[in-house]
């Protein structure tokens, strides 16, 4: 049974049930699982690991570490009460209130942090990791599926491994993949990527047959990402974005080719990728965490000649179409894992374009991406720092008002901060452009007042740079009143100034 | 005259005095000099300019770009009214009064990121570069001093170009430079530096002999940086770390030689390098921006095998030892430009150990190396983002008090932040060590108020958390009250209630 998902035929006793898998879990314990954004998540495991508890109502509480957020599975462990702590992302309803309490200990990390951080020992020892299969090779090498995560190294790392042969990943997954995990210090190499499409590895992650204790055999798809459509916000912001790069060409700043590209995950990011496929822009790249839906629009309109990922995070039918088409896409895609996806090595040498959501911006152009209210965790950094600190272009988007215009995301001061001034270039939302490059902070400040700002919170923006000004600074501020529309927001459940509330759509 | 100086025989006749060279310096113009860190500046030429436009009351305002802060050229410029934007850095009183003023335009850089920057295009065109020389090659290549800073690039990018040969610096300086320029993108290769002690590139910047205005022969030694003393504090947080990196041995996760140190410029990084001299570590080495005296007692003590920097930042006394010893460093020393002694690629291959400076640091463990009050530039941000985001073990050392006691530098909120949580391992005061390593922010706060805070303020810092996380959140603050600590002591003078003050023995 299953000798062309389980090659290594020693292996094949292995085959266990979830239920019995599960059991293999043991309280105290840290491990390691597959996934990254929703895709390539264990999926077997997890639901009978939380499915025993609930049942049994024992005590049994792991360290769950990941490549990014997974699917169904971070409710459900959250829910369960299994997770002591979790790193390092995270981007679900549960799991988040359960951060924000008090009651699952979350480290969030720069995503090219995490195995750096595991090699140094400080993290304490990997017991078990759990990886998402399309098949086994003759060798015991684990070939992945629709994502990459930090899976070789919890791989190497981990004592004993769990696998999930998971026969809805079609076999021609193999060779999609590149793993490549650099020496430890003090042999370290380059890592010799010099072009997205640089293929540095091997196809599968290599792995040790006597440490993998059981092998279950799942059958089940991602869970989908379905984006709701772009709203005109959205797409003003997209075309704003295009508009900046079509400039950027034309000055003879960037090449025709652009460079490569990365965005985050969601709506806007996917709209301004989506909205290339109109655009003048021929022989793009893509060299990115996340490769959404637009990604694979693009390489069907023939727009976007090589895409380098770590994870496929798309939508039902999206990953439907792509799943039974996987070989239309193999000489123009690469998966690999989120140290080389996000290495500022890389990112540097390669010049990449990136585009990534801010939750605020302050008029000087410090980011929050994580504090909701500098507070309430909302998903974590993820790799927009990766990215923001090392790109040839650093993009944040936000939309400029939230909660029906009770919310400004441009801000006096942020009271959480994730970029800081010097990694921000260009802020975009549906109003316009800030360019921040070349300017000092009191420049960026009166270019976010003239193009990014709501009007509705202009002037009062205005009246505290000036006054703050006035004050003298390299960054003017005005300490007593920096916060104060988020205090105003705390406590009023608004923003604006009572004489303003209801002005919205003036 | 000046054969061994000026071997490019052709250039000869191009010898001026610093006042018709200072002619060529026009209204308007962009202009990039030579040096970092008080070391390896051009002398003559600013001063010659400044003494011209006091004369005649002129107005040439220029834009400034260096590799960091000059020596005595810094203050003279600013005083003299002749910069209009200054970049990346400064460490002058002068300079910041007239940038937090608003007079003169500042730009704080990652020094990374100041070449990717210029390559852009954005920040302009370049006209002119001043470069100090200790010679000029056969085919007109320029061979440093005591500093490479940004000026490889500089001089490829500038229209034309003015050398200071300084015959203060010894002719034995040539052959410790290690000049190498990544290549344009795409075309760009790894930087193949895998141990600190390689050597990639060639002795001396590569110049057009035809973009050479003149050449101005200067004699005059960088402005001495002699440190104050270490004083009691400053000698038990080098004790403190000192401790840590034995402790870190110990446990396996440091090897026996450490690994790579850098240390950012000021008294507490020398106290803790020259504490090595009588630790246990033997064959270190060192990837740093700035060489401070203790790097050459190390040497001496034969505690350093090799160290790698951009400059050679030393004491006057420190000044005449090396530079007439020069041979006897030969094959432990190199001297690189900036873009190398601070890629965040380098630094990650290698595991650089990194030591800087805080101003302040919050409960949490963000830090704002820059802005005095958040609002008043003190010097920029310099290379401490590179190495914190990169190093193997990232460290910020600050004095738990300032002023007497009346400010605390671990405080509720900073207001200004440089290094986020992401990017800072260890917090090292007289007090401490806080050893932030796999925690969660709520976790960080609890090891902060334990080990860093000086006991004074430690109640009410404690106070503060108890009650913000009665509030909940992954990182709990009281928006209401984060920045009282520096409203207070705007109003008062002082951060702590009244009650308290004068109880700093206590």
């Amino acid at each position: 049974m299953y000798e062309d998902r389980i090659r290594h035929a020693g292996l094949r006793g292995r085959v266990v049930t979830a239920e019995e898998a599960q059991a293999w879990i043991q309280n105290g314990m840290t491990v390691g699982v597959s996934g990254f954004t929703r895709a390539g998540d264990v999926k077997a495991v997890p639901k009978a690991l939380a499915a025993q508890v609930k049942k049994t109502g024992e005590v049994r509480k792991i360290n769950l570490y990941s490549g990014a957020s997974l699917g169904e599975s971070d409710p459900i462990l959250s829910e369960s009460g299994v997770i002591n702590s979790r790193l390092p992302f995270i981007a679900d309803a549960v799991t988040r209130k359960a951060i924000n309490r008090g009651d699952i200990r979350y480290m969030d990390q720069h995503l090219s942090h995490t195995v750096e951080i595991l090699r140094t020992g400080v993290l304490g020892h990997m017991d078990l990791a759990i990886i998402e299969a399309t098949a086994i090779t003759e060798n015991g090498g684990i070939i992945p599926t629709t994502a990459v995560g930090n899976s070789p190294v919890f791989v190497e790392k981990a004592d004993k491994i769990i696998i999930e042969v998971n026969l809805a990943m079609p076999l021609n997954f193999e060779g999609l993949h590149d793993i490549y995990i650099p020496q430890d210090r003090p042999s370290r190499q380059p890592i010799p990527i010099m072009n997205v499409s640089d293929r540095i590895g091997v196809p599968y992650i290599t792995c040790d047959p006597d440490k993998i204790l059981g092998i279950v055999i799942s059958n089940e798809s991602d869970s989908p990402s379905d984006l709701p459509p772009a709203d005109a916000e959205t797409e003003r912001m997209a075309g704003h974005i295009l508009e900046l790069l079509s400039h950027e060409v034309r000055r003879g700043r960037l090449p025709a080719t652009l460079g490569p590209l990365q965005s985050g995950v969601g709506q806007v990011a996917n709209a301004v990728l989506s909205g290339l496929r109109n655009g003048p822009f021929e022989g793009l790249t893509v060299y990115t965490e996340v490769a959404q839906d637009a990604v694979f629009e693009l390489m069907d309109a023939g727009k976007v000649a090589f895409a380098s990922a770590n994870s496929l995070t798309l939508s039902q039918s999206m990953q439907e179409r792509v799943l039974t088409q996987l070989d239309a896409y193999r000489d123009k895609m690469v998966l690999r894992p989120q140290e080389l996806t996000n290495h500022p090595e890389v990112i540097r040498r390669l010049g990449v374009i990136a585009i990534n959501t801010a939750l605020e911006v302050d008029v000087y152009g410090n980011v929050n991406s994580t504090h909701v209210g500098g507070t309430h965790m909302m998903n974590g950094i993820g790799g927009s720092g990766d990215f923001a600190r090392n790109a040839a272009l650093t993009i944040f988007v936000t939309k400029s008002l939230a909660k029906d215009g009770k919310i400004s995301s441009i801000i006096p001061f942020t009271p959480h901060v994730d970029h800081t001034e010097h990694d921000v270039d260009i802020i975009v939302t549906e109003q316009g452009i800030a360019d921040l490059r070349g300017l000092t902070p009191r420049e960026r400040s009166k270019e976010i007042l003239a193009h990014v700002v709501h009007p509705m919170y202009r002037e009062a923006l205005a009246d505290y740079v000036q006054r703050a000004t006035a004050r003298g600074g390299q960054t003017p501020h005005l300490l007593s009143e920096a916060l104060s529309w988020h205090t105003r927001f705390e406590q009023t459940g608004d923003m604006r100034l009572a004489e303003l509330v209801g002005t919205v759509n003036k």
